[in-house]
């Protein structure tokens, strides 16, 4: 996993490259004195790509950014929280047009160019004119430093603001990507609204783009999550106004491998920052299986053992009870010889030929439970492929938060 | 759901019918003081029918009882609480073996019709001279009145015994059936092992009485439960001694259907037994879900709600955030208009057309969030197929329980 240092270049965030503002403020929504609206905008519309929920009960803001997006060009991303706008038929998609039409007439662009977000409490109608109300201050606050303010408009539940910037020579130029995001409600997207907004500075086409963003969320913020398996705003877009002006990044070139690997560091740190920020967690495992026959059933096995109440359990108790782990191999679906697994925790052998190694081994991967983070590592040896995934515990805080979200 | 009346009858358990005996004891492998010891027994042989765990991962009593049902004759069931027997390979396979022999040996009767079954903790070798060292007690403890002491040898975090006894004239004789049940880790067989062990006195065939046991777990055990999502360790077994000499029960007659819907009575109030008792269980709630296309596909959104942790806590904290089905059933794999989707809580509805009713509903299924026991009503409006599903809430007590469960 990736070190968790926090720059100031990373706190930067989405205004890290060059050529964006962002700005983040109260605008009534939730509780006095808590941001709850978000604006991010660049000095030239450019080409943006965007990767949704599969749920198909999907919000209204979703509805609308996947039907600008067939335009391909971003200017400005506007995010509201506390309200998810989900549920909410008709009327909600028409006061998630009216936002971003109201945006693009005082920005002076076209509606498809605006992108709309939003997160929180599902089937409540969204109250838009304190949104419409709040736009002129909003613009006013837009600022090349707004990238911290921009991240705390956008959480829920979460209990840090969430930024990431890296930075690297592409094609005879510095190429900066920032980004920030929110998610909670443990660590799947399916469990409450996960968004992220990346934005570059880079020159790349649209096609491109879009290839990387889905290798780059395929690699990250799907690692915490379960496919198709997501909730109804889930959000990923990345926009690039081609400022840092390097020559054009073509895919298949040695440009677009540096611009995904930077991508899809960007989108990891945030995807990690949400797993270690995630609602009551207090463990980050990583659950990495080998030895599939192919990689959808490894990462079945994966997803298996990551969604399992019980190991979540047992991790949050540091009880090195394995027999979970294994339940949770054989009841995933895929087609074994549990006789040819092992697994294990932190390095530490536990299961050998589907048998447990005895009191000794539990005793040495007892001590792995008890750090923050580790990984699980599962051989299923009937195969070469892999697959891995971020999970958390399940914790008394988790329930506590979850019980009363609304209250 | 069925009351859950406790009569003198039902305390009888597996010895409500005529000439079974029973059986419970300490004898080592759990505190001193817990019953962790359990004997079966029927005056004599008869047909045995059985419904396994799908989990490719078997514990070795498992193995042991599909081998033995080959011949589907049963005279005797012994299970240990406290040590699961999964995990153990061959040596635990021997184990378990030698356990149903040295049984056989004693009964003078051949070891294939001694059924055998384990929980508890996974990968621990089974203290095999313990259960062999109590095997004459435990028989000298047999009684027509054991059937309590039996229900107590079996469990594991259950706080309650549970029994069951049903009965009802069938082909010109009075036909009794009883049963015990073990479960817990929430309600679902996949978070901790289920057992669940039947007997009656009818005059049955062996295919009639296996179809029959096949029905009624698919509408009891198997609705708290995920389709193939089942622990290490799942079983459920009925044996048949014919004592109550009623004319042969035949498939497709008035008689089979008589003693299915006894038999099917008795496999619900267990398994209902099973979710009231669920491991920090304050809500039981019955999903039901109608208007699908397919069976199937009715089942599999009333398991994407039953199993959502945010509905869970939801229902734990009273919130009556019927978002969070909404985003349930969205996920769940099933294609569907949402803007046909219709929800009631308690018979109160909540949404209509995929849009909330407003918070004038949403303060009437607030009150129907403080009942102990109700339903959720799905509609689809796309198909004539329904399911259901009993779920429970995820409380700090499910949290607190598994957490620490092997300290």
């Amino acid at each position: 996993m990736p070190p968790s240092h926090k720059t100031d270049r990373q706190a930067a965030g989405v205004t890290a490259p060059l050529g964006f503002r962002a700005a983040g403020m109260h605008c009534g929504i939730k509780k006095p004195g808590m941001f709850d609206l978000t604006l991010v905008v660049s000095d030239q519309p450019g080409p943006i790509a965007g990767v949704f929920t599969n749920n198909q009960v999907v919000a209204a803001p979703v509805i609308v950014d996947r039907y600008h997006l067939r335009h391909g060009v971003g200017r400005a991303i506007l995010v509201n929280s506390g309200n998810a706008n989900a549920c909410t038929g008709q009327p909600g998609l028409m006061s998630a047009i009216r936002t971003a039409s109201r945006l693009a007439r005082a920005l002076g662009v076209p509606t498809h160019q605006v992108f709309v977000g939003s997160t929180g409490v599902i089937g409540r109608r969204l109250p838009v004119e304190k949104i419409v109300r709040a736009l002129p201050q909003l613009l006013s606050k837009l600022s090349g430093r707004g990238g911290m303010a921009a991240a705390r408009g956008i959480m829920t539940t979460d209990l840090r603001p969430k930024t990431v910037a890296v930075r690297g020579r592409i094609n005879g130029a510095l190429v900066t990507i920032g980004g920030m995001a929110k998610g909670s409600g443990m660590i799947h997207p399916n469990m409450a609204t996960m968004l992220g907004y990346v934005t570059t500075d880079a020159v790349i086409g649209r096609a491109a783009l879009q290839r990387a963003l889905t290798e780059a969320v395929n690699e990250s913020f799907n690692c915490i999550s379960v496919d198709g398996d997501t909730s109804t705003n889930d959000t990923v877009l990345c926009l690039a106004n081609g400022l840092a002006r390097n020559r054009t990044i073509q895919p298949g070139t040695a440009g677009y491998r540096r611009f995904l690997t930077l991508l899809t560091e960007a989108c990891r740190t945030l995807a990690l920052s949400i797993c270690r920020d995630g609602e009551g967690v207090t463990k980050v495992v990583c659950i990495e299986v080998g030895g599939a026959r192919t990689p959808a059933q490894a990462r079945q096995i994966a997803q298996t053992i990551g969604t399992s109440n019980l190991v979540k359990t047992a991790l949050f108790g540091e009880d090195a009870n394995w027999g979970r782990v294994m339940a949770a191999i054989g009841r995933a679906g895929v087609p074994l010889d549990p006789s040819k697994v092992t697994v294990s925790f932190g390095g530490v052998p536990m299961v050998k030929k589907g048998c447990g190694l005895g009191l000794a081994a539990e005793a040495r991967i007892a001590k792995v439970f008890r750090r923050k983070e580790f990984t699980i590592t599962v051989g299923l040896g009937q195969g070469r492929h892999r697959a891995h995934l971020w999970t958390t515990d399940l914790s008394f805080d988790y329930v506590r938060i979850n019980a009363s979200y609304r209250s």
